[in-house]
């Protein structure tokens, strides 16, 4: 993942770098290979800021740190901490006045979107983000068709109730064509979400 | 911090339990005594979500992990990991559509506010907010006087734009009781910034 420099510093490696977890596969387009989704939103969410297009970022992973030891003459180190559910989605910012929330998500099936990849604290986090007038979306990936969508919240929750009422547990590709929006991939910026919350916003 | 029970659930102390390092002082008065102003503002940061009154949350402190355990049956340990600078503030969320982030910071000084406790990312990442419309602002705690401000971050900005031509480091309290907003505390919620929040919104 990263390793440490004698003098204390940590190696962060480049995002382009960084997810040999994802090696490039023989069915996806040259455009995506070795890209995980969350690269592609960094990059982009970079390019947004950068650009003073949005103020949009990934939260970092909520820990429970227990031990930590400040050696001399180099930084604090932790020893032992462990990974906590987090309360709320992976991303927020704001743009041009409006809250921005989401969630990503990527799935390796070709036919449908499992819900289970969803936590019902998201969801409700998520209710919550509508009631305060807030926008709020999922993207997700079908890695293995190299395909992107936007989906908005009414979407996903639709799905997440019609489960809880005992309905199906996963959501047709054929859904997200139809009542999501594809994406579509370039270079700068890498994914251009905005453009597309922008028409929810002008549709709403 | 926290200890590891034997079956790999983590301990949490509870909030009103934690803060060893903010031992009762005896010139502190009884509302205070004891809780860290993140303690206060995450108290009230739950009660305004549980009650649908915004979404509010503080955000994770940015981790780089090196090395990660997985024992069999209980949780993943972090067991090398270091403390990242943030590149934001460490409060964001949603009030009636309107973007909320700030950053809350304590001071043992009676006389003045240190302007070492900010950070420039932290200057940078607010000006980018109110580019977006976004609502910033500080919560600056006294702690040896037991007073806490709301300040915009405008007049922040001033007195650090200031300090850059050469004028002063610190921001007197003086300035606080004049150009800012003093927060009383109270049970539930524990300190109710928002109020103030919403006087600033009406009056931009």
């Amino acid at each position: 993942m990263a390793f440490r420099y004698p003098n204390g510093k940590v190696y962060q490696p480049k995002q382009n770098e960084s997810p040999a977890k994802k090696k490039p596969k023989t069915d996806i387009s040259f455009s995506n290979r070795g890209k995980s989704l969350e690269d592609d939103l960094n990059e982009t969410n970079d390019f947004y800021v950068a650009n003073g297009l949005a103020n949009i970022y990934k939260k970092p992973v909520p820990i429970q740190i227990v031990k930590v030891e400040y050696p001399k003459r180099s930084a604090a180190v932790i020893r032992e901490a462990y990974f906590r559910t987090p309360s709320t989605t992976d991303y927020n910012g704001v743009w041009n006045g409006y809250y921005i929330d989401f969630e990503a998500k990527e799935t390796e099936s070709k036919t449908s979107f499992p819900l289970k990849n969803i936590h019902l604290h998201q969801i409700k986090h998520m209710q919550a983000v509508v009631v305060q007038k807030g926008i709020a979306f999922f993207i997700v990936r079908f890695s293995k068709l190299d395909r992107t969508f936007i989906a908005p919240f009414r979407m996903i929750e639709k799905a997440w109730l019609d489960m809880e009422a005992g309905g199906r547990k996963s959501i047709p590709l054929a859904v997200f064509e139809e009542f999501a929006e594809e994406l579509t991939l370039g270079y700068a910026p890498r994914i251009d979400y905005l453009q597309v919350v922008k028409k929810f916003i002008a549709n709403k």
